[in-house]
């Protein structure tokens, strides 16, 4: 068997991003810490953490993480079954997941929440692009992940949630200062858009759709769901927005649809590492339930 | 005078994320942008851009950057006063600033998005912890920000805008659960707290303050002010929630304060690069003026 202290010493300085706060977390001194991390690199043969503010995991470092993870989580079905064998003291197994932020702040957050409240697990929950959270999967940084991505990375199984709408809206002030002979490459490629990020191409990928061509959009960068709508609300651009969070704007004429009846609709995937036990088949019951009541069928 | 076609082709580079995006930015060939890159860095005499998935800027690359965003908006300025010096088609400046997660999602959007629907500009947000905004100023990263660290970073101004106050809350059912005979470090070492990500020392400053030591407290990961609340709603575990955004659930008795008249008030500054122009002051006259309006007097 692997040295599964070493591993939890490797897991914590990951978690944690430093020896110090590893080796507090552990009830174990830094020194202990760092040798159990050496010791395990020579066994490996290659470094497991670059060591830095904060302490980052190597590919393979990552790898042995997820394998922690995953022990911990099948020991968790164990100790269901086997209550003698909890340690005291109520530890609790940490389950990595990388979800888009669009579904975290909409249908996602209220029903991990509450599958979260119950079960003897921490959620440790990392954002990023629906077409980019199937790479946290496939690097090993989580376990299960929302992602644009239909076909499985390796080791996980997939399946359709549903689809997301957005509409592309802006306030009326701004659609009559930049649109008022309507909407089109010319025009598009002048009025200041929203995207959330470097990574969001759903604006792009709507004006393509609807140009048949790219257009150039100048754009704002708002890394927040919200605050990108109150961006929309106060007239800084016009932006592909979660229905689900502009729905009664766009039904008081707060925000119009920059194009009637032209919906982008996003088709969502759940991916999640096999053999990884009962919590995170619980995790995904919850999250499949919540899709089917929030998404759209793809 | 530095080549300033150089200077801008990095800036597309660390802006887009690759040669190729840049390229397409600046209407030239990929090619074309990694000669001037080249160029560059053979004249300062050092790598300026980590080649990669995205691009990134060396610590010179970045200092670089954001002399380019200085004086494109020293150039905002000197086009308002001579319109014919105006490019055609109405190019706008990126003016990059950083902010923390619970003010954007607050006070901040509103604010920012109202100036910048009216500026020559396009906002570049960057969203990270208020003890860790000061560092992308000091990096170069942004032009402005706003942060919980008074003393301003070299080349920068720093004012006081308020505090943010924050309330250590849950859900009934999760304090009758975890603190049936009240709050203190025996039971926060037990009941799971809600913490934003690694970087969030909230709930660990707020224990400290009640219980004067620190405590381990088993935390879930929830990196966005919404799904925090939802997850507090649910019942999953208490955290310091911004007055801002459960004032209403606090009032309802949907979420209830662990201990009575124990807030914490964040206190928040505004930092901005020195001698940028006329439309950085406009914005920070925003920033400001928002700000009194919705944190608390320090």
């Amino acid at each position: 068997m692997l040295d599964y202290a070493a591993l939890s010493a490797l897991a914590a300085v990951v978690r944690e991003g430093s020896f110090e706060r590893a080796a507090a977390a552990l009830h174990v001194t830094p020194s202990a810490v760092s040798q159990r991390v050496r010791l395990l690199e020579e066994r490996v043969g290659c470094a497991l953490v670059v060591r830095g503010l904060p302490c980052r995991p190597t590919d393979t470092g990552q790898r042995l993480c997820r394998h922690v993870d995953q022990v911990r989580l099948l020991e968790q079905d164990l100790q269901g079954a086997l209550p003698a064998l909890a340690p005291g003291g109520g530890v609790r197994v940490t389950l990595p997941v990388a979800v888009n932020a669009d579904s975290l702040a909409t249908w996602f957050a209220p029903a991990v929440a509450g599958f979260a409240a119950d079960a003897p697990v921490l959620l440790d929950l990392a954002v990023d692009d629906q077409d980019h959270t199937a790479d946290w999967l496939r690097r090993g940084t989580v376990l299960a992940a929302v992602t644009g991505t239909a076909r499985p990375a390796a080791g996980c199984n997939s399946r359709p949630l549903g689809a997301m709408r957005y509409i592309a809206a802006a306030s009326p002030g701004f659609v009559a200062r930049y649109f008022p002979a309507g909407v089109g490459a010319a025009s598009l490629a002048q009025a200041p858009s929203l995207v959330f990020n470097s990574k969001d191409a759903l604006q792009a990928r709507w004006v393509q759709r609807l140009c048949h061509r790219p257009v150039d959009l100048p754009g704002h960068r708002v890394p927040s769901p919200q605050a990108f709508v109150a961006a929309g609300l106060a007239g800084m651009g016009w932006g592909l927005h979660p229905l689900a969070l502009v729905d009664h704007h766009l039904r008081d004429g707060t925000l119009v649809a920059l194009v009637p009846d032209t919906p982008l609709d996003v088709p969502l995937y759940w991916q999640q590492a096999r053999a990884t036990g009962q919590v995170l088949d619980g995790l995904t019951r919850a999250v499949v339930a919540a899709a089917a009541a929030a998404l759209r069928p793809a």
